[in-house]
This record gives structure tokens, C-alpha cells and sequence, in this order.
């Protein structure tokens, strides 16, 4: 099933820099696991903003939510998330 | 130039309902042309709303432009744009 | 897979009693099928506004999509949709 | 009576991770005591949010802002609460 | 159980005077048989809108939704309903 | 002349329990003078949130900023006046 | 009492054109009438859109309100009302 | 002075085409006439939407206001006025 | 011209008491002198908020910058400008 | 290719004065160079507010999204970008 995840990530200005470069590291190994495994189907940034938005395909809502609470940024996201499916027009199922 | 437009179609309640339907046939051949020549590169239906995510691959704002103003629909449309670019995590350029 | 449906009716001022009667007594009919087939699974109202609150229980957020535009009053509701999943705290799957 | 309420944890990014672990394994707790007591009848995860949907069972608004103010997660929740009736074309009660 | 309501009532510009004129006679009665009954126990004007703020007294939600949509100028409605209680500081019932 | 005020208090996490704790009991004092004085008509609690609907009785616009400003959790409230006046459909002054 | 109230007219594209011309100079009437009786204190027009700012200094919100509906084009428009009232760095009481 | 004006255009679906086509070929005329005045300093078109972002030159927001209201397409049109002045840190003073 | 210039306060929980109230004595100080020089029209509080609705006769918009800039709460203020102009209506200039 | 941008810069109230300083010489640098480069063809502030709008001419979204995050304020601002294209009304390109 695909959903599109729109996340905004927050950085708290009196957060230690180090940790988070550590965290955003991390995150970036996890995403392009997450894209090798055919999970996070698009990833985009959204310009001029700490912002993304991604294509999940996944099994469930369930699974969306195991990866979503998996990545060391999330505790600074604000997510937004739509169900999507095949539109008539469409001419490719992805 | 990767685009994100989220469009929602509102279909006034006292149209003629033949007309629109001719109008939706025209649309879904448009979008087909489109996706053939490579240009609006992703289609998905929002469920359970008349709306879709799309993501267009166009020279420019001003092709973007062309292209939302050249559907049938558009005047039903609210239409919200998103520019993209490339994630520095994305593992593929689409 | 489960989602909520928030479904808000609006009945424009000017349309014909008769007819919009004649949809509501096709929703009620459908609704019920619906419910008895499992799909929708829960179906409240909201107190003292001409909207709902649903459960359904669907394959996949296509068979919600047909789902919706199935319902006879579909062309005049604004509807909300969020995916839900299990619950960590939860004692029962439904 | 019937009431949704959708509760939005928001996690202060400096908060002590070990006292805010101990108010989860309590919230976790106090929502399965009040799930077996009848009186929290559905508890659904928001997918990719720590978010939740849920429906309480309770004599009335009193009681249910009793129950709210109980949680040991309540301080740190946003809270939105929308009283539900039985709805014409449900099969069911609840 | 104790309810706000808050209405605003939207008057369409093409509607017959006469037609809606006899709609707020027979809401104005309703409306009075409702505060006698004690089920509507408080009517404020919002001062400067066709808007009220009315607190309902009524056995529950069902109750209040039922005497909702018997108000004659109910479709022509926006509702907002917020679920009152008893304030610990409160030194009356009311 | 009569005020809805709707007040939103909201408690910084890091606050201190103690301070915060006898704030609270100084405002319910403060909340039974001004109620006993019939300045503040009526209190009630929002159901499952922090907040309160209130009417108050002043004079003026004057009297009722004195009275809000001097409440003890005036600095951690989201305040929103609605000014009111009597509605032709009432049958109570108050 | 002071208020401020910031109208905005909203004119439907269908509407005879005679008819809302005559309106608007019966408004104009008017509200050089409330002015030089020193009800409405000051009209400012809002640049670029079809909207106003104005003090209303009145008794009390009653007057507002009937001040309010008396006016020729207050079935198009959208009003919000705030009540004002002395800020104690004021030099001057208007 | 310098202000930005963000206009959207709402086209009424039942409105006569060939009314409305000669509408904006005025529009466009008055366009032309108030740029080459320098009175319209920049006027871009917001991609994918029936909306311009526009900066204006002018005595006064009287002046603005005249220019506004002038436009044939004015009374369909929502509008965003933004005080500019210049910045501390640009180099050009347009 | 006139500008209406709508600010609220924001006071940091967890600010010095006796430095905001050292700003506070110097905004007033700073706001008499504005208002006696003629630039600072209208200043009026929002009933029960730490808010004001202020008018604002300035060269353009460059002063009402540079003055809304020196005042000594500018950092704590949430500022809305809304540009005003002379209203065919209005009998007085001010 | 243009770009609308609106920053808003939000300055937290406990950050050192000092490095705050310092930050603000520098952008004050880099955007008189992005100027002179032509990428940054015109930057206004907003009258009243820690705010500016900017058009931005770069290659592309990504050109643009490498541009905002090289200024020193960008953690501290909320971004808005809008995609812009040729208006078939503007006489010149810019």
C-alpha cells in the first residue's frame, strides 16, 4: 500500500550540535536502507525547507508506522500522512 | 524541475452532468498524453476525496503553468503547488 | 486495514427535497449493507451536526476509495481520512 | 455516553527519557484498566503520529474529563473531544 | 449534561424573504418552548453576528442532536458543540 | 454587559509543582470572590482539556480586562472574548 | 463602550447591480448618520480590498448589535467585533 | 511607497464565458497601461494557479486602493496587501 | 498614512521579572512620546488580552518600521499591519 | 527560474546577543553577494515584522534550496517558497 509522508523536521535551537549531526547521520543511513528494501519508495526535499516529502509502500498502516517511529529524527518531525491508491488515469501502478 | 501538485476537484452541484462527464474523458486522455511524454511523472488518487498527488517533470515553472491551464478540470481545481528538488538521502534521482 | 472517516454532509439550499430524500433512503440502505458485510465497521454521529464519524475495515485504501464513491451522498460530503493501526495499549484488535 | 477524543502527545525534546519511560509503562497501564472497566472502548494508533483515535463509554462529560485528567500522559497531550450519538443507519450500538 | 452550542446562521442571498422570514417566526417559538422545557438553558446574542452562544441541559448527546436538527433554521447552521462539566471552582451548578 | 471568555491554560512542562500548585489554589479563591460578587455568572469545565467557557457580568470592557489580569493563571492563559447581549428569542435576561 | 469592528462585503457575482447600488447609497447614508451622532467613531477602508476598520463607541453591546443589522449591506458581510477599552499608556481617552 | 499584492481570481462556473473573456482582455489592457506608468512595478504569475504576485509603486494606499478597484477583474478577485519598505541589507532600492 | 497595527504580547514564562518590567516602563515611556508627537494616533487594549489595536500616521511604511522596531517589546510581540486609507464614507479624515 | 520566498525569523528570547550579532552581519554579507550574483534580484522587508519577501533567479529548485540553507539565519526562519513564472500581462521579464 503507498502513503505519502510529508515530514518537517523541527531542530531545537539550544540542542547540542554534535548529537544531532549524529542523529541526522544515522537517519541517512536508515533512509536509503529503507529505499534498498523498496520501502520508502521516493524521497524528495522540499525547497528552501527542512522538509521532505516521500512515497512509502508498505504492507499496512502498521508498517508505515514501525518505519516512521524508527528514525532517529522523528521525535523532531511533524508529519503529515495521506492513504493514496491507483488513480484511473494513471498508466503506471507507481 | 520536479513538481508536487496536489489537486482537488470540486464539482458544483447543479452542472450538467453530461457535459462534466464529457469534460472527465477529455481529462483522463490529457493525462494519459502526459504521462506517456514523460512529463507528469506520477499519478495517485487521494482515498476517499476527488483529488490526486501528482509529481511533474517539467523545464519550468512556466511549462508547469502551460500544462495545469491546458486540463479540462482545471477550472474545478484547488491547486497546490510544491517545488522539489533532490534529497541529499535519495538514492535515486526520480 | 483500518481508517477513520470523518464525513461532514452539505446540502446546498437550493436543491430539489424529493430528490435529496430519495439519496438519503439509498445511503441508509448502503450503509447498512456495508456495515453487514464488515466494511464498515463503526458509524457514529456527531452530535448536533449533520456529519459522521466511521470505522471501515478494507483490503486496502482502493477498496475504501470505491467504498466512498460508492455512497449516494458522496458528491456532497467534505471527508477526512486517517489511517489507523494497532495500538501498543490496546487489549482488543478492533 | 459516546465521545472520540484524539490525544496528540507532544515530548519536550529535553524532558529526562528515563521519567518520561516510567509516565508511558503507567499511561500504558491505566489505559488497559480503563479498557477491561468498559470504559475505553476503542484505542487506535494514528499511523506514522504518536497520536491516537479513541471512543470512551461513559456516563458523562464529567466522568470523562476525570478520566482524561487521570492519565499520566495528559499533561503533555493535546486534546480534541467531540460528542457522539447512535446514528440512524447503524446496525449497531456501538 | 451540559452543552455549548455556538450557531451561525448564514442567510443565502437568493433565498424568499417571506419563505425565511416564517422560518425565524417558527424558530423563535421553538426556540421558546426549548428555554420553558429547560432543555435550552441559555441564549446569548453574539453581539454584531447572526450568531448565538445557547448552553443545552439534556439527558445526553442524543438528546441534544435530536433538538438540534428540529430547529427550523438548522440547515441554514454552522454548529459548534463543545461537552461542559461541573468546574471544580464553580460555586453553583449552573 | 455580559462576556463569554473562554480561557486555555497551558502549563510549561519545566515549571515548578509547588509554585504552580498554590497559583492554583489563589485563582479558585479568586474564582469563588468573583462568582460570589456576580461578576463571574457562570464557569464551567471543558470536558477532557484544561479550559473553561465562562460569562462574566461587568460593567464594561475596562472592569472585565481588571478582572482577567488579576487572575493568578492569567499569564499561562489563551484568552478569547465574545462579546454578548441579549437575544430576541430569549426568555431570561441572563 | 469602544469597539472595533472590521466588516468585509462580500458581493455575489449575481446580484442586479441597481438594487446593490442602491444599497450602498442608503449605507453611505447611514453611516454618515452614526457617525455625526458619534456612534461610529472612526472608518478607515482597508486598502486593496473591499473591507473596512472601524470604532464603534457605544453602551453597551446591545447598541452594537442593533447599530449592526440596521445597516444596508450587513447581510453580505463578514464581521469580527473586538471590545476595546483604555490601554494605561493612552494619553488620550478616544 | 511599495507594496506586494497577491491576487487569486475565482471564476464562477455558471458565469458567461464571452462576458468574462472580454473582462480579461481589459484586465490586461490596464495592466499594460499602469506598468508602463510605473505604477505596477512587477506582476509574475504564480505557477499552476489563477493568482499574481504583484508589486506596486505608489503615492499612498489611497492611490493602491483606486488602482485595485479600477481592475475589471477586481470583484472576483481575493487580495493580499503587504506593506514593503526597504531592507537594511539590499543593495538596489526597487 | 495610516496603518492599523495589531500587537500581542508574548511574556517567556520563564523571563526575569524585574528586566520585563524595566522594558515595560520604557515601552510606556517611549509610547506616550510617539503619541504625542502625533505618530502614534490610537492606541487601544484588547479586552482580557495583553494585546492592542493601535493606528499608526507616518510618513510610510519606512517610519512605522523604524518605530515599531524601537520599542522595547518589539522582540516579544506577534505584529499583524494592515494599511488604511481615507473611506468615501467617512466624514473626518482621522 | 523566480522564486517567491517569505522568511520570517524567529529570535529566541534566552539566545546570546552576541552570537545573535554576529549571525546577522553575516547574512547581511552573504545576501549583498547573492544580490550582486543576481541570484537574490530582490529583497523587501515586511513593514512591522522580522520579515522579508524576496524573488529569487536560480538554475533551479535545488539551486535555490543550496541558497537558503547557506544563510546563517535559515534555522531561525519560517520559510514559504512559491513557484513563479511569466505573467502573459507583465511588458518586462523581471
Amino acid at each position: 500500500m503507498l502513503f505519502m509522508v510529508e515530514m518537517t523536521v523541527n531542530v531545537p535551537h539550544d540542542i547540542d550540535k554534535e548529537t544531532f549531526d549524529a542523529l541526522k547521520a544515522t537517519e541517512k543511513a536508515r533512509a536509503e536502507t529503507l529505499q534498498r528494501a523498496g520501502k520508502w519508495r521516493h524521497l524528495w526535499r522540499v525547497a528552501g525547507r527542512y522538509a521532505n516529502v516521500s512515497i512509502f509502500d508498505v504492507a499496512d498502516a502498521g508498517e508505515l508506522h514501525d518505519i516512521m517511529t524508527s528514525l532517529p529524527l522523528y521525535p523532531f518531525m511533524d508529519v503529515r500522512v495521506t492513504a493514496l491508491c491507483r488513480h484511473p488515469s494513471a498508466i503506471d501502478a507507481d
